[in-house]
């Protein structure tokens, strides 16, 4: 074939080099673009253009075909829709690496950038083994369904569908029915119009995210700290800053305010998760006064606080906040009514509550009405706070359970942790030459799910620590889990990080 | 006072000048920086340094103190901590126009740019005035709820706490439980794999623009279309391309696609809202083709699709997609049950299911199982499909009773719509001497609140539009608000719009 080129710079020779065309020869379509996109299509197709050949610039090829910039503009726009080529700002426009030749669609190259960062599924990996009956998961943290008032619920439920039925179904106020708001004032603290209600802490977690974050903000938090917190941090670009939470030091904490200008602090000071700990009254009351002289916010999660064994536990740094000004506390019925149920509440200035609302009706209009007014009605009649009893005598029977079990299973010094006197974790440390990761497969391999401690720091920690929930399964499973535990500790317990990861899975 | 300067630049003389202390006799404190804060912290109350007043550059004023730069930064940190001073990159530090004198802490400070931008609180407002008993709001999306079955559904949830109740108070996988999903599969379509359960489709929503959508990427939507949609893909940064809905060119679709180069399509094609429009076979089939050769994700929101009042319904672009491969359903329980509910779910791709699940995890670990059980319940038993007969002929009854009294109530010409076969929606269009605006605030004055046509457009259109639900509120009612919207048509009709909005408000 005879190929006459007019003179083009060397990209767009090569590119009629490589499909042996001349540019006078391209068909001119209707419209002309087509004729551009049905060439390098059929490049492509026939291996002519292989993937990562550059194509010309668009001026480039426009002068060499005698066409407008635009129509060689629109054959690359389609191009790229096709997936068949990829433009790059700055760089050029190159043949894609694998046009999906299968599927029709690539659905890959639609994923924005911060679903493409947001891989970690350890929340979802938690769901999804607490959820299946054939796993004995310690993962989740759950306080003891079985002892979950399903009779008073149900009478709950029962009194609202008969006296509330039109509120039920209706649409209602984004930061919550104004009587559900009322009985969680009374009870937990906070004026109605400081209380947000949400579909559980989580959602508080991801709206505060979302009012506070911008993308490259520093944020400090608990190091361990809430796996949840973390992940909702770092999607939205943040750089999370950790505060080694077991030492508490506000020395530690000012010099990280000054070297961070963070936006700010997430912590969880009582029966903290994952290590069980509470802040003293004395810390405190010194977070409080950092926190009001770098007018840092502070994000109180309260989870845990009604979870105590017996002990009194100090004063929220909510209500040690006095001016009511630096500290949003998110709250949740998860770890003292049940996950299932998916409610909770934010307590936090007027101004933040109403914020927070106007981010909360984008995704969620407003909180299921049914379950608001349930769980204020199993608050108003007495349940609630009864049931808290029967919580905290049972979770201390299953807390001293385990630690018999996991003392009678492990050796002395494979398995250290620091008795809590609330909450529903146990904080474990291996030794130095025990993964965690290692003895996490084992330990599902023989039906026992658990998790390791780097989702707690996403920094390269956690490698040799666990997180044992010990509420949420009878006695006579937690025996067996226990032996799985020392089995798996024993079969890991003498390899190091990568030699017990190879060996055992 | 003699005062000694050194020799500084200019800005650092004028800081020393204004305070009227010499360098050299600056505090020493321990840390150091204190000393600097103090200083510059008691110039700004004394008003020696007025709001606006450059500080010098953190190295100068280093160099006139004899102390390290970092001294110098972390001292202009606390100040910016304290909202004393703003730095602003490129331009210097300043004292900052308005120390919040009264308030210890400056939340405005502290709020995301994405938190800022979105400010509009339409669906808030019309949660709020739809749960106020004291306004009839024909402003929500909401079905006949008078009308829903309570007691079936009270028989439904008995019969999940007493056979699932473990799995009610339990985590549940992100996706939704199984046997729902089999459920929702079986009756809408689609394989259970390819169902995520949501909170609503709003919910959905907003997990598709996290997942698809990056900063400045276009998405093309219904023009007029949902404003919950709208708000979501502006809240993203997406700058949102109009379709013209109602002409619903295939041409004029092309060319935006060429032209903007989209990451979406967004269209909810079935009596639509707030149009009541349903997009014909011809065009449905077309827009199937036009995102498969341009692979262009399409978001089909069939929140209405039940809700014909007879005539037969074109094929969902989800059905008629063959392969599956480039549209994502959006559905709720919303309009065809309660909206109280919050239930919904997706009908997608599975490795779009899969990444949407990813993303939810993160603001919703699961939805609530009891309403998924009881939901599912509804549906397996026939509750579902009988109370949607019921719905269809009461909604027919109910949009029949409103055109009639809108005709009675209103002169010729006031307010003109088309009558549609389904849906929830009557949308008016008035005079163009007649502000909506104008028209809402005088009907709420009279305890109506209905919605204007603007936050269906976002881009100037909808000043002369008002979308009526007719379904929601029974006919004595009806007749009243349509009194109401006459006396308010009449009252606005003969204003220009700012005249209408002047008289009025």
């Amino acid at each position: 074939m005879a190929v006459v080129l007019t003179k083009v710079d060397q990209v767009t020779d090569g590119l009629f080099r490589a499909l042996r065309v001349a540019p006078t020869a391209v068909p001119r379509g209707r419209p002309m673009y087509r004729g551009i996109v049905q060439l390098i299509d059929d490049g492509i197709a026939s291996g002519a253009l292989a993937p990562g050949h550059r194509l010309p610039a668009e001026r480039e090829l426009a002068r060499a075909l005698k066409v407008a910039r635009a129509t060689v503009v629109s054959a690359y726009r389609e191009l790229e829709s096709r997936g068949l080529v990829r433009g790059y700002v700055g760089r050029g426009t190159f043949v894609a690496a694998q046009p999906d030749s299968g599927t029709p669609f690539a659905w890959r190259g639609k994923i924005s950038t911060a679903a493409i960062e947001s891989t970690d599924g350890t929340l979802r990996e938690i769901m999804r083994h607490a959820a299946d009956a054939a796993v004995v998961s310690l993962a989740a943290g759950t306080p003891a369904l079985d002892l979950f008032p399903v009779d008073s619920f149900q009478a709950a439920t029962d009194y609202v569908l008969g006296r509330h039925s039109a509120v039920t179904w209706g649409h209602a106020p984004t930061e919550g029915l104004l009587s559900v708001r009322e009985t969680f004032a009374a009870r937990f603290g906070g004026d109605p119009d400081e209380v947000l209600v949400i579909a559980g802490a989580q959602q508080g977690l991801e709206l505060l995210t979302r009012c506070l974050i911008d993308r490259g903000d520093a944020v400090i938090v608990d190091r361990p700290g809430y796996l949840g917190a973390l992940q909702s941090f770092r999607t939205a670009g943040a750089r999370v800053i950790g505060w080694d939470f077991l030492r508490a030091s506000i020395d530690e904490l000012e010099d990280l305010i000054l070297r961070y200008r963070p936006k700010l602090l997430y912590t969880n000071p009582t029966f903290q998760n994952p290590t069980g700990v509470t802040l003293p009254i004395r810390t405190r009351r010194e977070l409080i006064e950092l926190a009001r002289r770098y007018r840092l916010p502070i994000v109180e999660d309260e989870t845990y606080r009604e979870l105590s064994f017996g002990a009194a536990v100090p004063p929220s740094l909510y209500d040690l906040d006095e001016d009511g000004t630096v500290v949003i506390r998110v709250n949740s019925f998860s770890k003292v009514l049940a996950p299932g149920l998916r409610l909770g509440w934010i307590t936090a200035p007027r101004t933040i509550v109403d914020q927070l609302a106007t981010m909360k009706q984008q995704s969620d209009p407003h909180t299921q009405n049914l379950v608001q007014l349930v769980i204020a009605r199993l608050i108003d009649v007495g349940v609630f706070d009864r049931h808290l009893a029967v919580l905290r005598t049972e979770h201390k029977r299953r807390r001293d359970h385990m630690v018999t079990q996991l003392a009678r299973s492990t050796a002395p010094g494979a398995l250290r942790f620091t008795v809590p006197d609330g909450g529903l974790f146990l904080w474990c440390r291996l030794r130095q030459t025990t993964a965690a990761s290692a003895v996490q497969s084992y330990a599902l391999s023989r039906g026992v799910f658990l998790i390791t401690g780097e989702p707690f720091y996403r920094d390269g920690g956690g490698a040799h620590e666990i997180r044992l929930c010990f509420t949420n399964v009878l006695p006579a499973v937690a025996t067996k889990a226990c032996s799985v535990i020392g089995e798996a500790l024993r079969r890991c317990g003498e390899t190091s990080d990568e030699a017990g990861l190879q060996r055992i899975v």
